[in-house]
């Protein structure tokens, strides 16, 4: 007899969840209508396990950080030195991945992720993030994104391949391009990953990002979150840092002032050759449980 | 100078998809006409670290898989006990987490999951499942699924709280609940979770599932995945294992022959009470390369 | 130039190490006298990663602990599919280990790992054992234990194969065997991990260990190490918990007031069996900085 | 009833052991003597977890490598934020080590790591080294090493502070400092590791070590092992590969051909500083089933 259902898979609107109350059922109808070719595609870099592989590429992430590594506890090698089938004839390959999110994928913030005093987004007491999870707003209590994504592609805009380092978009070049509506994510291209290739000295040399003026300026206009393909929403400086004051740190202002979920080191090119400004934008993270963010595959359905 | 555009985001049909192929801009807009009432459930089971939590919970799993952990680098507790903030008064919470998701958490096959004999589906060299990845049909083929969801409630249909142990559901049972169009995903419920909580030597002592002669005409009508609430789509027995012979294994009829992918151990309560026949089923598994599966976070929207 | 020495190699006695400042030179040296024949005994359990090997065994542990977990991230099965050799031929096996030794595998418990209140071992503020490591009274501290090993064979003394699992062992069976001399570690056997093979479930049900004043008078006798073969030193009721009132906690008697380092879950069948009532026992952990501990091979020389 | 002992702790002379075979009891006995102050050094480099520690320091390791990590799943500043003791009082700190030991810190190899063709050291085939582990010349198989330990240190026999990055040491050089016996340990010191603090990237620029002269020279003498400062006994390019033609290699000329077991990335300034010639050699690495290697602290007992 179950006294007690987990209800696993409820998420009703709550004061852990910030700006995504915002995706009421008529929001998501609503974001739905903004399909138009039925095309799919995909917003995440790819995650590579960073060991012994002969040739081991990596993506566009922040120094310092423990890139993913990915294993196999069986494998298609084990069957071709000798290992036996199970049963009458079947063979398998297993995995397993130790994933660090921040700074080194594609991944989503939780609301527990950053603050500043003792308390959380909302009041929640910052103590209650504890080593073995966070018991106020973690990553578990998004559940799953559906809005409708509109695309800043800044540097097109500007006319550049891509933003340079020490650029700061301002408020007024987003409202250019588009205003958006309570519940939309306003997803923000820099370029900055074309960089990577190039040179990953000049992509750790700094990053562009938005100004506080146009953090304000979005959560202002009630986006449900935030998604870039550059590291931390704002700019970084050569020492990896975000430099301004810290009324005007982008993570503070967003994530902890205002409850609105940041999307990190997207990848955007083709959504940008797509050349939509308008989309369908899905995100579900990893249901964690206390967890600080998920990496996780944001898509837009064209 | 981007020489070489890593398309990082583009996923056409290729023959490392298997039914996702069939998943056409067309499917995808009829699909997302599913949706009626614009609320969206998750399918996903909690991810739980498996370490020294005062009262450590866990969710339905198989027997001798290693849990996932989670852990934080840095955390509340940090800063009570005297941490010093970043800059001027920032402070974070950061984490890592160790998965190995089949049989421990709500997860997505690749096609290279399982096999017999020498090759994947569809011609491809098992030889190619590596240590370090596999290098033909990974997870990354995936990208992400949108598509129309048929919930076939087994036990509803016959009275039931939960289907028993050693029911193999008959394709019989499916064609009268629905019949599925090509490129949709048959969502199939057992109950079996709700044994969790009851008792967990229940749990495993077997698990009721689909019956071979189901899985083909799941196959025939051209699915492009089945999603289940149980650990393995197709039953197991007390010793946890597939019983049936292997031209009548679950796994290598769907994922090995057919190329239709599997999505196990949901969370289908929610879904169940909401009483919709057919939804939007999106899903976006971690993008992986060489992955053999990726734990998620399916959504349904009604 | 080298302004800052790191000095890595260095370890003299300093207050963050316990009873190991008993291990002077002249300690040291007097101990080497103890080797008699020259056998090298290890007193390790194998450490055996907890994935999807085909027969995965397991060694004695507690219940609702990650087990360890070991991955190839190449191995003989890669080249044996076709992998190809570094440069003109070479190959190359590569692993990786996640360990969480407490409760799982034999290891030494840094003086970080158990207080009550406010403070650890000699008034360190328990405040600075953090989420990235402990700066008082970690596992690095401990450097190397060379030391007389004094064996007490409890069930042979007894007359048992094994003690029950309720059996604590009186200060007075202790001094019926041997005195220890300042310095020297004394080595449990309970005979309890037998149990194991023969049932999990008996294995788990309790476990025999030291009573709260046999660990007094150990630690009265200036032992600068106890290992044992149970455990947690102290026994355990059926709960895996260690019954006693906290003032007769062994961990807290020991590791916490004393600074006495603990070894548990040991191997001691061929050493008891060899016979030898002292001998040279010699433990390095890993160097780990800020660990609450170390996975090790403890060496017995005859 | 235990109708299958284990035998954990006995390793007795065989096959898969190589030149630790030479460690008889009368050679350990023999070793033993060359202690004669007591003081115990340790030869291992720290083991730091690369997540978000405030000021996350590094030792000298291989570039692209993961680092090892370093988690706490309880620990003091959750009970500063609040968490609850165990039971009456009791606190807890407890950890979990991911470490991939080649490369990054102090370790042994295991005969299974290196090897060319199809065969491991003395025949073995190399298709037992799978995914979940080699059956073939496992880490397990070392037990523990005690023998003499004989400094050959050479960048003081040639008056410099280290070897230069190009510096192949040849057997002549060793031959004057001291001719080893069968089963010594020769401990070889570059100085190359006082590098890493000066600057990475020259420490990166390529490494000193043995010439294939020398340790044909060394395996000649039959040392038991060979221990090295530098990261693979042999220098390395600007590559970071061993730019020997392969009959030359060191790994496959020490480990492969000779057996003798290789550790690597020691600590030797303070053993060096002590001006001793010889020592008791101490190493006992972790008893992982099937590993290719072992993080350890090697101890000189002088």
């Amino acid at each position: 007899m179950v006294t007690e259902p987990n209800n696993w898979g409820r998420f009703g609107p709550d004061d852990q969840r910030g700006t995504l109350n915002l995706l009421t059922p008529a929001v998501v109808l609503d974001a739905l209508r903004s399909a138009v070719t039925g095309e799919v595609l995909s917003l995440a870099m790819p995650i590579r396990g960073a060991t012994s592989s002969p040739a081991p590429g990596t993506v566009p992430h922040l120094p310092g950080r423990p890139l993913p590594q990915h294993f196999m506890s069986v494998d298609g090698g084990d069957y071709a030195a000798g290992a036996r089938p199970i049963g009458a004839g079947l063979r398998v390959a297993d995995d397993a991945l130790i994933v660090t999110h921040h700074g080194t994928t594609t991944h989503m913030d939780a609301l527990c992720h950053m603050w500043s005093g003792d308390e959380l987004y909302n009041g929640h007491p910052a103590a209650r993030v504890r080593s073995y999870g966070a018991t106020r707003c973690g990553i578990e209590h998004v559940g799953g994104v559906v809005s409708r994504g509109v695309l800043y592609d800044v540097p097109r805009r500007l006319g550049l391949g891509h933003l340079p380092a020490d650029y700061r978009v301002p408020a007024a070049l987003l409202e250019e391009i588009a205003v958006p509506r309570p519940g939309d994510v306003a997803v923000i291209r820099t370029g900055w990953p074309l960089v990577w290739e190039r040179s990953r000295e000049e992509y750790w040399s700094g990053q562009p990002g938005l100004s506080a003026e146009a953090g304000r300026w979005l959560a202002a206009h009630d986006v449900a979150a935030v998604a870039a393909d550059n590291a931390a929403i704002g700019g970084l400086d050569a020492h990896g840092l975000a430099a301004e004051p810290i009324e005007d740190d982008l993570h503070l202002l967003l994530l902890h002032r205002h409850g609105v979920h940041l999307i990190e080191l997207l990848w955007l090119e083709e959504l940008a050759a797509a050349g939509r400004a308008e989309f369908v934008f899905v995100a579900a993270p990893l249901r964690v449980e206390g967890g600080t963010g998920s990496p996780l595959t944001p898509l837009a359905i064209l």
